[in-house]
C-alpha cells in the first residue's frame, strides 16, 4: 500500500488533472522515494503528473471541499437564497465536505445555526466557523486567558466569557481591544479605545468589510468603525476574519480540508476571493450579496448568478 | 506721489529686506512702468530689492500682522497661557493688525469672545475668525440658502439657522452633510450621512483634526469621525479649516491683511505651521499646545517656548 503522503500526491495530482489528459499522452516517470510501488506518469504538454499503483488498487477520487460564505449566499436579510437548502443536501449527498466561514460578529453559532434553521438549512453548529471564534482562537494562542476591552454585541461578549476571558466595557489596563461590528457604538468608545491602545492593548479588529446588508439596508460596518480607531493610533489594526489569510489557515485546520482541494464560495470580490485566491484556494463567486454587480476578476476561478446554480456547474466540472 | 502698488513694493521689499544690507551693497536699478518717480537699489548679492523716492516722503514701515491660534496658544483648557492678556496689548500698541483663527467648531464666536474675555483678553468678536463661520461662508458661495445635515453642537446649529440655512438631524434631501466636533456622535449618524452623500449630497467636514485637549484629556478629534465616514463613500470630503490653503485665504480677506506680511502664529505643527507655509504665510511655533515635543521642520521661520515671549521676539526682529 502506498504511504499517506504519496496517496495525497496521487489524489492531488488526479484532482488537478483528471480528464484533461489523453492516454497517449502519458509517459512513465520515476516514483521517487516515496512510495517505489507507484508508477508516476508526465504529460508530455503540461507539467501535471497522474500516477498509477503498481499494485492495483481502488481509488477514489476526491470530491472538492468548499467553504461556503454565509450572508448573501445562502441567505439575503430574512430570506434564504432560493434553492439554497437543496444544495447543502446535494454537497452531502455527493460527499463534499463545506465549512460555513462569516465575518458575522453579531450572532453566535448557535445563533447562526438557529437562523440557518428557520431558513430551511440542515447544518451543525461544527459546521460554522465565524469569525468571532477565529478572535478567541488567536487571542488564546497569544495571552491566554484575557482582560479584552470590548465593542461589540452581546453574543460576542458571551463567547468571550465562555472560553475563560474578562470582557471589560471601561476604561481599565487590559491586553487587547476587540472590535466587532455592533449598532451602534458612539465615539466615546473609540475614544477609550485609542487611549487604551496608547498604553499597549493590542487593536484587534474581527475584520474590516466597510458595509453590511440589513435587511434590505446597506449600513456602514466594521470598517468604518476600524477607520475611525486607526487614524488616531500609531500602530495597525489587528483583522481576523475575510480577507486575512491566517482566517482561510485557521478554517482549513479545523475542517481538516486540504488546501489546493478546497473552493471558496462568497459574494465578495474582496473579502471572499481576493481572500480566498491570496492563500491558494479556488474560488467561486455568487452574485446574490455584495458584488452583484462588479466584473469578474481574473484572479477568480468561476461564477454562477447563485448559489442555486451550484448542482449543474459540480456535474459538469466533477462528474456525479 | 507713488501709485498704491508701488508703495506696496516698497513695503514689502523694505520689509523683506531691512537691516540686513549694508548701503554700499547697492546699485541703482530701472523702475519699471509702475511709478517712475521711485528709483529702486539691487543688492549685489541678494535678489531683495530696496527702493527709495525720486522726491523724498515718509514711508511708514508697516507692522507685521498675525493670525494666532486660540487653542493650546491663547489658553490651554480653562487657564490662559501666562502674559497672554498683556500680548494681545502689546500687539494693540505696535499697531500690529491680528486675527485669531481657530478650527473650533464648538462654540460660536460670542461664546469664543466670552471665555477669553473670562480668561482676561480684550478682544471683539470681529477679531476672531472660527472655522464655522468660513464654513458658512463657503454653503453660501457655494449653494446660497441650503438645507444641511448636521453632525455637530448646537452652537453649529444656530450659526447656520442664523445666516439663513436648514438645518436638519433626519434622514431627508440636503445640499450638504456638515460635520462639527460634538461630544460623541454614534455611528448611526455616519450611516445617515453615508447614504446622503451617495444621494448626491456634498461631504463637509470643518477639519480633521485627528485629537483635540479636553481639560487636560487628549480626546480622539473630528478627524477620526471624518476617516468613519470617508472610509465608506466614493468622493472625498471638502475640508474647510486650518491647514486648507482657502481658509487662510478667507482670513486674509476678512482682515484686509498683506499676505506677505503676515505671520501664523500656532502650536500645531500641521494646521498651523504647515498649513500657512503652503499658502506663503511666515510661521511662529509655540510650544504650550498639540505639538510641544515634536522637531522644528525647516519650513516654520521660528519657534518660542510660549507666546509670551512675543514682545521680546518683536523687538528682535522689528524694532520697537
Amino acid at each position: 500500500m502506498p504511504t499517506q503522503e504519496a496517496l495525497s500526491e496521487i489524489i492531488l495530482s488526479t484532482f488537478h488533472g483528471r480528464s484533461t489528459l489523453p492516454q497517449h499522452d502519458l509517459r512513465p516517470q520515476p516514483a521517487g522515494v516515496l512510495c517505489p510501488d507507484i508508477t508516476f506518469f508526465q504529460s508530455q504538454d503540461t507539467p501535471v503528473r497522474l500516477a498509477a499503483l503498481a499494485t492495483p488498487i481502488l481509488i477514489h477520487l476526491p470530491a472538492p471541499t468548499f467553504f461556503i460564505d454565509i450572508d448573501g449566499v445562502l441567505y439575503g436579510g430574512s430570506a434564504p437564497v432560493a434553492e439554497g437548502p437543496s444544495v447543502i443536501e446535494f454537497l452531502r449527498q455527493q460527499g463534499s465536505g463545506f465549512l460555513l466561514v462569516t465575518n458575522t460578529t453579531r450572532m453566535s453559532q448557535q445563533e447562526i445555526q438557529q437562523k440557518l434553521t428557520g431558513l430551511g438549512y440542515r447544518v451543525q453548529d461544527d459546521e460554522i466557523y465565524p469569525v468571532s471564534l477565529a478572535a478567541v482562537d488567536y487571542i488564546n494562542t497569544r495571552y491566554g486567558a484575557a482582560r479584552c476591552f470590548m465593542i461589540g454585541d452581546a453574543s460576542l461578549e458571551t463567547l468571550f466569557a465562555e472560553r475563560g476571558h474578562t470582557v471589560v466595557r471601561t476604561e481599565e489596563p487590559v491586553a487587547a481591544v476587540i472590535m466587532g461590528l455592533t449598532l451602534w457604538p458612539h465615539f466615546g468608545e473609540i475614544d477609550i479605545a485609542r487611549r487604551l491602545v496608547n498604553a499597549g492593548a493590542e487593536p484587534i479588529a474581527l475584520h474590516a468589510d466597510p458595509t453590511w446588508p440589513d435587511e434590505g439596508v446597506t449600513r456602514i460596518g466594521l470598517g468604518s468603525m476600524v477607520a475611525a480607531l486607526e487614524v488616531v493610533i500609531s500602530r495597525p489594526i489587528t483583522l481576523i476574519g475575510k480577507p486575512q489569510p491566517h482566517f482561510f489557515t485557521a478554517a482549513l485546520e479545523r475542517a481538516g480540508f486540504v488546501r489546493e482541494n478546497t473552493i471558496m464560495i462568497g459574494d465578495s470580490l474582496n473579502s471572499d476571493i481576493a481572500g480566498a485566491t491570496a492563500v491558494g484556494l479556488k474560488s467561486l463567486l455568487v452574485r446574490t450579496g455584495n458584488s452583484a454587480a462588479e466584473p469578474l476578476p481574473t484572479s477568480c476561478d468561476w461564477e454562477l448568478p447563485s448559489i442555486a446554480e451550484l448542482p449543474g456547474w459540480y456535474q459538469t466540472q466533477f462528474g456525479s
